[in-house]
């Protein structure tokens, strides 16, 4: 029942993404983490304490072991851990382009943060955003940085990697968003619920290639509007302002039919 | 000129807060960063490579110490060390509580998190909030984590400690806000240009203490909003989303304002 020191090798591999590519797994560490996987990914290994074990008698996985904390801070890879950290199957799906026709959907240019990747899915989990596409030079979904950190917005939120370009190019009447220094007052456009958000590399924004492709260019104004600021937005700050924009323009016209109230 | 062994533990001893509240001092790194810092906090040591110190003539410090990209390398906290590093005398200011009246401010309960709090920073002052108050457990505005995510926030931004619970009995008609589940929709609010948000720890949100003192609760409205999400937003995330909207519908008042056009 125990964790064999071959196991704990095993389980802090997947720290590396050819190893979790090897063996197409990610792991997932927490409680709150490990039951919002369940059901939506199949789980290979869990790990967990024998108090958690006996508050989950349900819990569903290939191989349960029960581990001693000691163990369990032997194989985990938090500061902290938690309990239980389980191993799951990576999902084998494909998007298909048609989805930007009819929903809201982030591209991801070259996002390089581990904990970037993680915050923006789960507020894509907030916004009601179902798809992100990124580019293949993304940092891996699932590095367990960005497992942690979507906190379970990964069960939800379907991410696969593919060229921008490609997406873009086959779909030619679809809007697509981007947001730039020289871009308009995102306040003062009618902005579509449907299309691409495109959101760039932390260091160099969104690449030439891309911007060529984009057909709608934002601006998250500063304030006051005529004061200098040096710097930028984070990239997950920036896409959570830009999708609760887009996301209260929704509601506000469906509460206008609803209601017939005028604008 | 090189850079000696006890400069070298001496920078990294900062990392922690017991060493900078000694020194009373801070570290940051990179081009970017310590422009920005310059004419704001007085340089006490800065460390450079030949290269960039050619580039920046004009550099203020006290010590300035040309350094090759090895011995930064050894001094540095960054996984990328960036050409140069400085130690930065942490500003010694108070703050008026009378800021609350005529601007709007920020008051974090115990965030923990010191990217959170930098990054926290770093929107606060795109969003034009000069003034944050943290609560005495809030992490360390000068944890190099926290600086460095700042980008030069820092630079403009006021951070002070302060037990939240102090600021607000003694401001009893200021308006101070707080994001909880059962709030009001943000977007059905009009929202002031002056007070207090607060913003809660990672794990536990608001602390009860705090919750008692906010007069107006807001919720950002998750989409659909009748979809059940289990989790909620990022506290910087979050901090971003409300900040926008009180700037959105202030920029649109004055707007009004200026152009006598009517909502």
């Amino acid at each position: 029942m125990a964790l064999s020191k071959n196991k704990i090798k095993y389980i802090r591999s997947l720290d590396l993404k050819k190893n979790r590519r090897e063996e197409k797994v990610f792991l997932a560490e927490g409680p709150k983490l490990i039951a919002e996987l369940q059901g939506h990914y199949r789980c290979r290994l869990l790990a967990a304490t024998e108090e958690w074990l006996k508050m989950h008698p349900n819990i569903k996985a290939d191989e349960t072991l029960e581990v001693s904390s000691e163990e369990l801070s032997r194989a985990s890879l938090l500061k902290t851990p938690q309990q239980v950290l389980g191993i799951f199957e990576q999902p084998n799906f494909s998007l298909s382009k048609d989805v930007l026709n009819h929903s809201l959907c982030l591209g991801l240019d070259d996002i390089q943060d581990p904990g970037n990747l993680g915050t923006i899915i789960r507020l894509a989990d907030w916004f009601g955003i179902e798809y992100i596409f990124c580019s293949p030079n993304t940092v891996d979904v699932y590095s367990p940085k960005t497992i942690q950190a979507s906190m379970g917005g990964i069960a939800r939120v379907k991410v696969c990697y593919v060229p921008l370009e490609n997406l873009i190019i086959l779909e030619t009447d679809i809007p697509v968003y981007g947001t730039f220094l020289n871009g308009e007052n995102i306040y003062e456009q009618s902005l579509s619920q449907n299309g691409l958000i495109i959101m760039g590399n932390e260091g160099k924004g969104i690449s030439q290639k891309i911007e060529s492709l984009i057909n709608r260019k934002l601006y998250i104004p500063n304030y006051p509007s005529q004061r200098e600021t040096s710097e930028s937005l984070n990239v997950a700050i920036a896409t959570a302002v830009v999708c609760a924009e887009f996301r209260r323009q929704a509601a506000f016209s469906q509460n206008r039919k609803g209601t017939g109230e005028k604008l």
